[in-house]
């Protein structure tokens, strides 16, 4: 008990982070004017402390990563961020100290990203520390970039780099199996793959390069092998992919050399948060050029095919088999 | 552990509910075509076994009750609803038939209440069971219902009955306090307001009245007393409210005679979700017909006077001091 009420605690930490919108985080209600000509884009996602985040990451990581995996989202379907809502269930434990920690990092990405705080709701918590934010985007009417879409022929990229943060989670977790290859990591490597599980680069400068070149696009969020199987079933498609294509981290190559098995928490592993789209042969070149201007890596790391199959991963030594395509939360 | 995937949840229990803006849940976020010349209207709730439910409480009750619960701040707002997006996290332990009865239930209201589930998130919970459910409204530009707005001389409505929730959540808790009043009251007045905890009816009748004479509008979810005193004293308003005025369930006078000190429950208990508004006197007698012609009752409580006190309850005997004046969480 902080003797605050909630009201005292909405009004010192979190109205500074709201905008107009959110009319000050005083009413029932957010009241927001979307863009003429524009669909709204909306999507949710909820964190858990001890599944989605450690209980004791810092305050400013557990913001951040909650508002950043919204944004990645919004990032995929090539929307603009209007704004978000937050629900937040502090634990009985919770301080003062904390929650500053956690409303000024929120409030630098709410900057950053330019997609401020509309409203939400504050309550206690008998258990750990949960959040849901709904985050709030734009496209032009008949833009939203969607899942389903894969065309045959498509070329399929991903941004950034694919299965650091799957490493990351294994190197916070340090269990016995990857005793060897984390204690033969140097500390930059693991600093990096630590760093990529806590804090998701949504990928919000790409979004108008997905709306203009993509017919098909999601964020990888559960594992890039699942993620893509999911994205191709939906069109009947198919792919066949060539493991030394898919773009990896410096790090994460240094410990695949240290643990060859490695590969498969790479490729099926989560929180990547990296976008994942269909672009026709045709627009690659542009759709590369204009991930350029925006300063992101974008990589082209197989074809889509009509078929029924999971896609197909192959190193030189022939396919690779993934017990299990994605995280799967049930 | 199931066996079911995320995916397989989804398709299974919530895209039935899904509205066309949903895109069948398949894609990674809902696209929402705003109506023209409207402004969104957005709230979130958030709800925790324990806390705002018993987790025993019946699945098809805490359902309806989490969508409820935004519903009425539409309502409050004057907006019609659009849509919703859900969070749910799942305890360990959960059931599919837990789970077939709070996705029917909830399909049900979103339906009764023209709805649709627009998109969600679905995890496991390593603690009790959690929703938080962020509901979209429209209202047409500029005319979304404040709470800031309360005018000298305004009279002050409110909608149903208040307190009912209040005392039903002391039936339920039974404490040493409650048993003499609980023992004396009939069955069905008992029903009555444990069904008036459990399962809130949002005034989404009377949004256009609310919309066409409230100068503001909030609906009651921490306790009247409080919740008034919040409204009124955002545009420097008090006001003096006769406790005869406030109007009472059967059920609510049938405790009231049994224990008069429940008058403080009663006035300032939470989870009335009643809406509470400010309306010109020239205005009155419409805004009253406006209601009627719903089927909702509301009744003039007081009148807003420009002062900085909280308000005064009056008794006959003379002022009823409230020592909480809302229910706070923190």
């Amino acid at each position: 008990m902080s003797g605050l009420s909630e009201d005292d605690l909405i009004a010192r930490f979190f109205a500074p982070l709201a905008g107009p919108a959110g009319l000050g985080l005083i009413d029932d209600a957010a009241c927001l004017t979307p863009p003429p000509g524009h669909e709204l884009v909306l999507t949710t996602d909820m964190l858990i402390a001890g599944v989605h985040f450690f209980a004791d990451d810092p305050p400013d990581m557990i913001a951040k990563k909650a508002l950043r995996v919204n944004l990645s989202d919004l990032a995929a379907k090539g929307a603009e961020p209007l704004g978000f809502l937050l629900s937040l269930a502090l634990p009985q434990d919770w301080t003062e100290t904390w929650l500053a920690g956690f409303a000024t990092a929120l409030g630098e990405d709410a900057k950053g990203y330019a997609c401020a705080l509309l409203g939400g709701d504050t309550v206690k918590s008998p258990g750990a520390l949960s959040l849901s934010i709904t985050a709030i985007g734009a496209v032009p009417q008949g833009h939203m970039v969607p899942r389903p879409g894969v065309a045959d022929g498509d070329l399929l990229y991903v941004s950034g780099t694919i299965g650091d943060a799957g490493l990351g989670l294994r190197l916070a977790r340090a269990q016995e199996e990857d005793r060897i290859w984390i204690a033969d990591l140097e500390a930059p490597a693991q600093a990096h793959l630590r760093l990529r599980y806590q804090l998701p680069q949504p990928r919000l400068g790409l979004n108008l390069a997905v709306r203009h070149y993509a017919h098909a696009a999601m964020d990888i969020s559960d594992g890039f092998a699942g993620d893509l199987g999911k994205m191709l079933r939906l069109t009947g498609m198919s792919a066949e992919i060539f493991i030394a294509d898919v773009p990896l981290s410096d790090a994460a190559r240094q410990a695949l050399v240290r643990d060859p098995a490695l590969i498969i928490p790479i490729l099926s592993g989560g929180d990547d948060y990296e976008i994942l789209c269909a672009i026709a042969p045709a627009q690659a070149a542009a759709f590369e050029r204009a991930a350029q201007a925006v300063g992101v890596t974008v990589t082209p790391v197989g074809r889509a095919r009509r078929g029924t199959t999971v896609p197909i991963f192959r190193s030189a030594q022939g396919p690779v088999l993934l017990p299990l395509l994605s995280y799967s939360h049930f």
